[in-house]
């Protein structure tokens, strides 16, 4: 990137238009190096286009140039480095450009605390967390034992990681569990805008660009570190260090049942196991966090933070498709469509995928006289291809296996995939950013298990024209029923940013959970500990600085 | 509840229908007082059912009684003590029942360490969480502040307690946040089933049947209690204590950005400050959390936990409308469905409702020529009434004070509800349960605020007819723009339960959120400290047990 950055900066055609910005003392100017995307099916030179900010902050490294966008984009071809031209960017409603003109001065909108003039910090006291007997698990190589959990974690420069061979309690329950590919397109109509749809994990890599974590920082507890490996441009391997952490850590209750006959509870803390990563690409951060619950579900979560994309916005403008973060600064609304590729194992490999629908009982004089019944409606995904979201029918997907029944239930064992419904790719039906991505069209897919077959939008996505993923391989032909198949879980949320995203944004979080369902013959977590203070060494807070009559005695407000 | 139970288990023809069943030595009778419901609009009796059950585990008194139900139901007027009838439950896929048989012994699935037969409990290691420094909250009387929140805690005999008088950063935000309602329909059809509809806040009160709250099992780290107050039935005030626990905890990364150039990254923890009750309603345990975070925004959580509502099953049946969850018993699908009251104070109390959607700008040779664009629209709650869900439009719904403009956004400032699109109540339009519950029909509903106005189904719900409270305030008619208005937000979901939820449920957990949305001129947690490690001392696990060769050189598994 820096080699990138350096050749934009320093050619002659941009140092033209740099000068014409007339920045005062102080100022400089900085690049983040994009994507291409694709709007011409003849475009087949490899392509970069530089979107150009200024630096304020006199120089410090860490001025969030982000708030200052600029409104012109050299494009450069890659490895030939030829320079190619500079788009010129709106900043009004339409696409109406104008040259380059003195660059007018604004308040620079900063995160780093040498910067950001929040000069009284908040009182936070410190909150410990410490396992004096160590930690539950036990890591041998890539392989993970914790609490009936035994999986493998793998590194890749792809995917950033992935964990395989996932067995609880002694059953198989998933063969690999990994992020599959990440697009983000843009709804700014705009030329050149229109072209901006990153695929973060095909154009860039989650794992190449996996941080460093950091004890007490990224990681809290007792924390166990794994690197990552990725190739050099000059062919050699080179090592991601800590980019991978794992943890154990609380999260309330797991079951609680008071019997109020005689005052006795049972108890159970839920622990999880979390592996996490998080990726940089560019301004945007994703953190992955894969946690195994002691009950045997899993949480696949993504949180979404960094700095939001940016453009430059005349004074007094607002426009329908962005909001307005900073002092002449915009957001685009964008999504964000995260494609996990879900490979079950659920009591071995031959599975198959249902969907179960709630629906009202007819109503019937003799069996539903009150019109109150309800019943689960059972459909089978037959060929390869995907299934409709239904929330409205409380809709869910599972994995079960056919050849083995539940002696308790009387059905097939399996594990449920619990996925809040979310609006997908918004983009037009014959549109690039949808032919190049159609695995962001539907939120579950089916597909019969071939070696390879990893990456949702295909093998090469840069500059691509056609998805070589999903939408070859979920092709109405495939039999899955009873086979060695593979579940797709589309994630995705369209981002319409706030002012309080900016400068930096806190988290947005989305969950995936795998739970079983019917897979064992009762609750799998009734061999955890009861909790109890013996153990967990709660301890009174002394913080009533003053008794005031007991709130329950006022009027009901 | 005691006197009820026994005088149900000691009247003679209770008795005479236990001397049938012939119990084995060692097993004896307990039963569940149930809210009666309603099916018949003559009926005014108060009146009260019994479900039935054979407690074994030898006497011992936390044996798992809702794992033997039995196919008799007495049925008494209450206050009266009245017996009015048995009511005998079908065994089988029709309504058809038979005379008490003698008892057919069954294994009991137990819950209770004494009994559940897990010999080889899991090796868990603690996980301590301290605060050396003491908590970063400070209370007085009903009063918390905490990380720039300021707001009051107070308990209640029916909401179990709401908070109210909240600010954030010295700006009102909401003046009263509670559970208002939640009633639980079940789907089988088959009479006297078909009366089963809780209200567990209107005909019980999740107040009066508030946990007493114990460090280390319910509540983790250092922690702040305050009780609840009820009535007895003598008419004196009785104290619940402990049942509000108060704490701080660690919910991982708030923000990071890492600057790829520089390699410097600013990173925050995520704080949260949470308010918890625990409700014991019969069989059901029911956790609230509300969680302030540092952001700004609230989490406001339901964890379901505690046993199954069970219903007897014969031998080799199955039916659609529940599952078989141990050996000839069946647990019955079923509906939870919360009405959360969000009081909203938006920089004061003249508010408006919106709600956004976010749709695809229509393809246009010159706006947007490659058909990627898309724009929000908005609409307003005019009059008192509710909001259809739609999450494939991304709708977002915000409460907005049309009277300040936010400066940078340069439009309304707000905060926006998110609450997963879900099915509402299944029962017919006409059927009771509908009429009791029109709150559960819709997910959002706007009132305007008048006093008193505080419980979703009305005032009074043990067996009434209709329902008083949103059924009759969403008329229509009152203006809500621009106005003193209440929000009712409707968390449902649709329990089919899975064999892992007997004998006791892993919590299902279900979430709204309240976030900031234009509401601050920029993220509101940049004076955060920035995370390290001299302030929160992680360290390192020493559990490699053994060098493999690593994951990452092995073939792409
Ligand atoms: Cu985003
Ligand atoms: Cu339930």
């Amino acid at each position: 990137m820096g080699a990138l950055e350096e050749l934009c900066n320093s050619h002659p055609r941009v140092l033209e238009e740099v000068a014409k910005l007339q920045l005062p003392k102080g100022y400089q100017i900085r690049n983040d190096p994009w994507i291409y995307g694709t709007d011409d099916p003849n475009e087949k030179r490899p392509l970069v286009q530089f979107f150009m900010y200024v630096l304020a902050g006199d120089g410090h490294s860490e001025s969030n140039h982000y708030s200052l966008p600029l409104k012109f984009s050299p494009v450069f071809e890659a490895y030939t480095n030829k320079f190619v031209r500079i788009d010129y960017l709106p900043g009004g409603f339409d696409e109406k450009t104008t040259p380059t003109q003195p660059w007018q001065k604004v308040p620079c909108v900063e995160y780093h605390p040498d910067l950001n003039n929040e000069t009284i910090p908040r009182d936070v006291k410190p909150l410990l967390i410490s396992q004096p007997e160590g930690p539950s698990f036990k890591v041998e190589g890539s392989k993970v034992t914790w609490q009936g959990w035994e999986f493998r974690v793998s590194s890749s420069a792809r995917e950033g990681f992935a964990v395989y061979d996932v067995n609880f309690k002694g059953r198989q329950v998933f063969y690999r569990i990994s992020l599959s590919e990440m697009t983000v397109p843009y709804g700014d109509p705009r030329a050149p805008y229109h072209r901006k749809q990153a695929f973060d994990l095909g154009d860039v890599g989650f794992g190449v660009t996996g941080n460093h974590l950091n004890l007490g920082c990224d990681c809290l507890g007792v924390i166990k570190y794994m690197d990552g490996y990725a190739v050099h441009p000059n062919g050699e391997p080179s090592v991601i260090p800590n980019t991978i952490c794992m943890h154990e850590q609380d999260d309330g209750l797991l079951y609680k049942h008071l019997n109020y006959r005689t005052n006795n509870a049972v108890v159970a803390r839920k622990r999880e196991f979390v592996v996490q990563t998080i990726a940089t690409v560019a301004n945007y951060e994703y953190i992955i966090n894969l946690k195994f619950v002691t009950d045997g579900s899993i949480d696949i979560e993504t949180r979404a933070t960094g700095i939001l994309s940016t453009m430059p916005i005349d004074e007094d403008v607002t426009v329908p498709w962005g909001t307005i973060v900073g002092p002449n600064v915009m957001a685009a609304y964008h999504q964000h469509i995260l494609s996990f590729r879900i490979d079950p194992a659920i009591d071995g490999h031959k599975n198959s995928v249902v969907y179960d629908d709630v629906v009202k009982l007819p109503k019937d004089d003799k069996l539903n006289p009150f019109g109150i019944g309800f019943v689960t409606e059972r459909k089978f995904v037959e060929k390869a291809g995907h299934i409709d979201q239904s929330p409205f029918t409380n809709r869910q997907y599972k994995i079960i296996n056919e050849n083995k029944i539940n002696p308790i239930s009387k059905n097939p064992v399996g594990y449920k995939i619990m996925m809040p419904a979310r609006q997908m790719i918004l983009a037009d039906p014959d549109s690039f950013n949808v032919r190049r991505a159609k695995y962001a069209t539907e939120q579950v897919w089916v597909t019969k298990y071939r070696d390879h077959e990893l990456y949702a939008a295909g093998e090469f996505t840069n500059q691509s024209q056609n998805d070589t993923g999903l939408g070859v391989w979920a092709n109405g032909i495939d039999p899955v029923r009873n086979e060695d198949l593979v579940v797709w879980a589309t994630m995705g949320f369209t981002h319409i940013p706030r002012v309080e995203d900016f400068p930096v944004m806190p988290v947005e979080t989305h969950n995936i959970h795998l739970v079983p369902f019917n897979f064992f013959d009762k609750n799998p977590a009734l061999d955890i500990p009861q909790a109890n203070n013996n153990f967990n060494k709660s301890i009174l807070a002394k913080v009533d600085t003053k008794s005031e009559p007991s709130a329950c005695c006022k009027t009901n407000l």
